[in-house]
């Protein structure tokens, strides 16, 4: 049997395990450009949560470290801090595009509705740790740097150029980045 | 401007405060009959949830306390341990009625599908933190004990003598308490 | 081809017999604990309800027998009198808990919204019918007393002791008929 | 507050009342041209139905009447026979135009699926009566011959020649008797 | 794997032609009793529709050809026009049957809401042209004259003459053109 | 009375030209920096079509002019060429980020999935023009350039700078463009 495109297991042989999981109390490596780290589970880490419409992350952030601006498809993001200081910001849409920002501290709570492209930065001194929840068993990331700069094959260079009114090279030199 | 029943601020004086809480890291008070405190971050907490369906909830566990058997009409819920040892456990429908049954330590994660009854129960010598995520930005509680045996007015105690299979006195004696 | 989780049957061979289904003018069988018997008219038995969002049930009840507190995770109920005087009742959800009761008669109707623990007692000196639709094509049934004192294995009854505030006797008691 | 467009009556002021409706029972008038009556309980008759997704119908049938085919465009409906002997039937869409017939006889069940044209005629001998569960709290209903014939103003006559490949003198006859 | 009903390609195996259609410049043929000719780009012909809630059409029209009084059961049509003038209209339903009826023009444009009898007429003197967007992959048709009187086997004579209020010769008449 | 947030007329205030918007025809003014312009028809300039699902845009491309990489949060688009030749594509979401695209003719379709990243690109010597159809009556824009950008105030330039991997002047040049 299937039922939304996964595989559902024989009734009888589901067990508890496959509602569970372990390990989120352990820090992701920073180590990398963005300096963070999203530990995601979701329907691949929980066959369970399939057709459910809910799923986790945990996101380490090293000090200046950002989770890029980015946007889920499926689902809005509720986010708490579990250690540090984070500026997080989400935008609108058209025609206003106005940045909703806040300094969040540990027990701090903030939603980045639907859709909309977010973001978070370390602003603290040390590490820092938040949970992420979101409203889809597979929410889907899309990190706007690299859809639009790193896809496979590259955007046409001077579409980007048109769209950020800038020269190519510019462009081009963004584009050896990802 | 009202959307879901609820009341639509003008989109001009939105700001970030309506997608914001703060408190989350601060313990429940667990000084009651069941040991366990359920503090709720929703709608009502946060505006801005309204409509993109997900909340919180931070629960909090006396030693031996229970979050006891309940369900969310309107939600799954995926809680994740931060600190503790919980015994956690929801029971299938009819005509199973399977109780699937794990013991979570801290940074493991469990999935509650929704409309099914469910428990926690800290089996740990210290206190217990969970965080609760929520498919539902109003998700509702039905607290089982409360619902069947302190109901406002009572249950007929012969319906729920006959319901239990038991005697009026021991029905009666339940609600007696709520 | 599969929809839903259910086998779809090659349109070509779909026939009316697909859509329909005999024998809901036959009482059901109240030889039993609770007196009352719940005949069911949904996805299982009419296969072409698959993905149709509604489904039946015929509810049979002893003099004074009870369709016992249960909820259906997946459906709100619209349940009519054919025959027979029946107290219904439903509770809502915290903190209100509020029951909800009415005394129904032939030609009656009454709502079970989607979730709410609801029971049905027949009142009258004689049999009672009714007929009851429910807003999904696999409703799901949870028998509180069932779940909570009857799964399998069991809930532990130091859980269901404090989640009831008795005694664990009281509730090993209960456990043992179900 | 209003939610789905329906006005909310404020939580404390409800009461069972507002899940209920009385009259099931009673025979509806058939003395009509097409020898049928449709007596609906949805959200207008029950207020508490609103956002809940289900609401009946009771049909009662003259011998040779009929319920003329007519649509729910949002509604799936499930029709079980109380009294009397019925031909029913509906047609899928295009290009295949298949009917579907069976006949009924006390406590069979028949199943028409949402947006499809359907219809019931009485083949016995006396009344016949039916209770019809619709999954939507407010359904719709589009009786063809009156929409298309009998709209207000009507359709234009040469339209409807063509569309039913006939004379304008014969529609015309048609809508004058609607 | 399978969503929806529909084979599921590899990812790794699908293309932009998963996406892609040709030809919705080419006029259709109206050589046809009523002088137009729909043809559909739905999930059939662009796979990659699938589960996505939308899909087009192109309508050609002969001079005084109509697209005749027809619904889809599953989405609403916003029609744009691109050449000629077309009388366009909707009949809503039960009890009030008003029709709503608008000429249209090069770049007019009009909602026809789900489920609801729909229409166009070309009452200009050349071939009217018209593009339909529709709110399913896959949103069916059901042409009112063909279900009704061209159904396979026939809707019985007498139930359709009381239902259009007519005599049997006059039914058997249209039923014979289909 | 309202639905979806929209005030609802009075029914029988309701008029055929709720469900009308003229002027599609028209080509819109290019003359801006990225050489297209998009003349939206959704439910602010049609309001009957609130809770229907549906909405069009027409599209004007100057030679060389594009469509700027964006997202529509709440809708599937389905694009068809009118006159022209355009490349358009969308890019998939992580880890994946594969870009798909086509070179579209006259009477060329191509569909862009909900939530992600699409342009479109006037590669022809001529003007082209499009019509596009989308899956909600509000599907919302988001341009990426303008929201990650241009957004009112500035997301911080060193964010931006660390997600696209280059020097703050960069960013900086680019913010003051918009």
């Amino acid at each position: 049997m299937k039922v939304n495109g996964g595989v559902c297991k024989d009734p009888k042989a589901v067990t508890a395990d496959d509602f569970f999981f372990s390990g989120l109390h352990k820090a992701g490596n920073t180590s990398n450009p963005v300096g963070s780290r999203v530990s995601a589970v979701n329907v691949v880490q929980i066959p369970g949560l399939n057709t459910l419409g809910i799923s986790l992350a945990r996101v380490d952030y090293a000090p200046r470290g950002i989770n890029p601006p980015h946007t889920h498809p499926r689902a809005t993001e509720i986010l708490t801090v579990l250690e540090g200081t984070l500026l997080v910001g989400f935008v609108t849409s058209n025609t206003e595009n106005r940045l909703f920002t806040k300094v969040l501290q540990k027990g701090d709570v903030f939603v980045f509705p639907i859709g909309l492209i977010h973001f978070q930065q370390n602003i603290g001194y040390g590490h820092a740790v938040a949970i992420a929840a979101l409203s889809s068993q597979n929410p889907g990331v899309i990190t706007i740097a690299n859809a639009v700069f790193g896809s496979n094959p590259d955007i046409p260079t001077d579409v980007l150029a048109k769209a950020f009114q800038t020269h190519k090279p510019i462009i081009a030199g963004i584009q050896a980045k990802f």
